[in-house]
């Protein structure tokens, strides 16, 4: 392919992209295709002959279009949000076109340099404190990481060795093994399927310790299990505190527990993966007090901030730890530049990493700060806007404090009938909500999600809901219209004829409420 | 930004990117910036207003590109290449665009369809065993990974799950610790920095074990190092061989080593992540004997198969092992299609993944088998070219056997003329190469890298060497020659007025040949 092809083929893409996204909200947000559908579609083995780019483009139409869930879509409202742009897909390209390795600063000064840069302007943005910036004095930084899995881990890591260090000081006949497997890490039951990942894939026993009753980790709930672990001789090492849990939108309570951790040589990690963006509009960081008691913070920009996936960013107050748990320069041959700029394959676990900061620097330049705070102040709008309509219902009740974007709620009664809803809405494909539990409750997760929601995609999701609620309560009333009949009828079978064949007749009666397996949050 | 806009905006890119490809030679590939370059350019806070996009982009050419190394430039021949390809760089942009998360099937059905059959293709291409392809019968799979060094890891993990499970049964009295400390991974020390990470991260001790004189590991080198191991009362659990090895493209001994692995319980892992792209040849095959032994096989379809970072190839022989290790589902609520579809969270260490198989999809078809081969079938050429101009040449030698795309050579002599050399090409910025340590000699690494890269740029860079050569060795003719005068002078200084001052005068004399620290590979 020639660069006039290239272009060519790129403006076609292009077209085709925005296109898709302009008219994303005429498509149904979820597929339905089953398991297998693309088999049909293509062929088993690679083409011998090369084809034409015309060809591959039709087919995404075809055969690609037909299996997306569309993350994007203005009626997609289950997990969090997946960013996107048109500023941060440009990003992409010139990350890409260029497609430079980053590794050292050597290996590519430009790469390490905006990253350095961009994370000092996203961190100022957040309002973080000095120390967490590269700009600061002190061996503070921001480096971009995959996700916020990723930044659970590494952080994970640079704890053990900090903990190992200081423990084998304290106890010089520790050996390693010993000190490693005397290790322990917390976190909140409401903390994200990857914390308990990290835990399990960096060896260290992670507890889950139970959050209050508005789904917050508690100082004296942390204390007590680090009191109980210490007396069984073991050490407390690493704790991860969430702002923004994935379940609610709760957020730990970080100023009781970070002096706690600081008394104890613990490290704090924050895990803000979604509500962090909201950090830059000052008006939502009383919803966020403490973060000046971590040793690290992430929070994800291609979550709630317009970059695609990925670009998790992660700030430490001293990453020194990260590089001693990551580094193994074997043979040392230094390029003589370390100290003034950070070699980033030793705050990573891969040694490769692309010129992701190409698309922060491309998101928070053509949208500018108050760009940013629109779009997170709109979707909160919306999220309000949603909460008011549920209020507006009685038959619905609102569960947990609706604070950014996240509304959490459920039809009043029995779980079954929440179930049923959701288990209606995911079959019609019309809008994309997800369940979670909350004291016991399942609940509906509604976000607002797209950049492109407006306030008639909020109108068109909650006459979907309210009109499957009506459905539900029409056929539950149907049903009991139709019980009551029954009863009559099984009265006059057990008067005519008592006991024979009873027990089949009753069970031909049943009415089924099963819930079938509906998909769940991570 | 409109859609109007982003088309636009994304024309201008893509005209800018296959500009910078097209006149990539007029570039020279390093770049000449000091650290902290960009502080001097960009301001120290994002704007708070939006700016146009013509700015921005503007601002690539102006700040970020002196700034880059060049790595898709014809002139760029260390390290082993980084993919790319236009059809790559619009998959790129498709992946983006659609902005889906596949974390599981239903996430996005397309997402993890397309990786599957992706994955088919491109082991079929190579030629893989059966059993490693999602098409087989069994639980033998591939998946997209970010990099080599995310795929070492989570199959250290894996093997670690495996390893321990097998000791609980067998030892009933030993808890997980215990198990977990007696663990002991081995690779070569011709193995790539990756490697030893994998084991510092994963926390198991990783045996270094020393290469043969072709730097191969062999069968009796592991069997000795195992057998110590046991008698020491700890359990060998992991092997990681290595096809195409960094410093010299050198090949384990897969025949030798496999059958050791699998009759001892240990998994074995092979890092193809250069060489394994030459598989698509069926004459490059017997290079890399004994794939079949293999637990987990891996390559990097974004080195050596153009397709841009990132996109790491990774079978398994059987996943599950993978999805015990990392397989944290709180709430098993099923979807019910995991028997029929794979669900990729729990085959890597992120949550998240985006849909990078569209690129190995793009690349794969708008290349065809046919034009794949043919890529790496014209590396390998020129490197023999370039292998044939150095054996021309009395002034170097050849070191290791050039098998694909790298050639490893010196400067015949003492290891001060080769370091001259590298420090010199480093200055000039013409071309980059970086050194190796081979059998305690200095050698350059030549590589083939750019897919632009003709015969004309290896004769430009073999001009560059020999010019550099020929000054290095007129330097020191001339060197000898003011060492033979000033020997003269010396004589004439002692005869003059002996041991007074003498010591300051021959300092003064003295030929300074210091190596400057140079770039090392990682």
């Amino acid at each position: 392919m020639d660069a006039k092809e290239f272009c060519e083929f790129g403006k076609a893409t292009l077209a085709y992209i925005a296109d898709y996204t302009e008219n994303l909200r005429d498509r149904n947000v979820l597929p339905s295709v089953k398991p297998g559908y693309l088999n049909e579609l293509l062929p088993r083995e690679a083409p011998i002959k090369g084809e034409s780019w015309k060809e591959v483009l039709k087919d995404v139409e075809r055969v690609i279009m037909p299996g997306v869930s569309h993350w994007n879509s203005p009626h997609f409202h289950a997990y969090f949000p997946t960013g996107n742009s048109y500023p941060a897909i440009i990003g992409e390209i010139v990350s890409a076109g260029i497609g430079c390795i980053g590794f050292s600063w050597m290996s590519s000064p430009a790469c390490t340099e905006l990253e350095v840069i961009t994370m000092n302007w996203l961190g100022k943005m957040l309002n973080l404190p000095e120390e967490f910036l590269n700009c600061s004095e002190g061996p503070g930084g921001g480096v971009i990481q995959g996700s916020a899995s990723e930044a659970t881990l590494i952080c994970l890591l640079a704890a053990k060795e900090r903990s190992t260090r200081r423990l084998k000081e304290e106890h010089p006949d520790w050996n390693d093994a010993t000190i490693k497997s005397k290790l322990v890490a917390y976190a909140s039951d409401q903390s994200n399927s990857s914390v308990e990942k990290a835990g399990l894939l960096g060896s260290m026993t992670m507890r889950l310790l139970p959050a209050d009753e508005k789904c917050r980790l508690r100082g004296s709930t942390l204390l007590e299990a680090m009191r109980k672990d210490e007396e069984a001789g073991l050490v407390p090492c690493y704790v991860v505190a969430t702002l923004g849990t994935t379940g609610t939108c709760a957020y730990d309570c970080l100023d009781e527990l970070g002096p706690i951790c600081n008394e104890n040589n613990v490290w704090l990690h924050v895990d803000a993966a979604y509500a962090g963006a909201a950090l830059a509009c000052p008006e939502f960081r009383h919803l966020m007090p403490g973060i000046k008691f971590a040793d690290s913070f992430s929070f994800n920009p291609h979550k709630w901030m317009l970059v695609n996936f990925d670009c998790s960013a992660l700030w430490v107050k001293n990453s020194r730890y990260l590089i001693d748990a990551a580094n193994v320069d074997r043979v040392y041959l230094a390029h003589g530049h370390e100290d003034k700029a950070p070699d980033y394959r030793h705050w990573q676990i891969p040694l490769g990493r692309r010129f992701r900061s190409l698309k922060l620097w491309f998101v928070m330049r053509i949208y500018g700060v108050e760009g940013i705070q629109k779009y997170i102040r709109g979707s909160v709008k919306l999220a309000r806007y949603f909460e008011n309509l549920v209020r507006y219902d009685n038959r619905f009740e609102i569960v947990a404090d609706v604070t950014l974007g996240l509304v959490c709620f459920r039809i009043k009664g029995d779980n079954s009938l929440t179930n049923e809803l959701l288990e209606r809405l995911t079959a019609r494909r019309q809008i994309y909500v997800i369940p979670a539990t909350y004291m016991g409750k399942t609940i509906v997760r509604f976000v607002v999600c797209s950049q492109n929601c407006e306030e008639k995609d909020v109108e068109f999701a909650w006459n979907e809901i309210t009109t499957q609620t009506t459905e539900i309560f029409k056929s539950q009333i149907e049903a009991s219209a139709v019980l009551e009949d029954r009863s009559i009828e099984i009265r006059t079978i057990i008067t005519e004829k008592p006991l024979e064949n009873l027990t089949d007749k009753l069970l031909d009666l049943e009415i089924t409420s099963t819930v079938k397996n509906s998909p769940t949050i991570s």
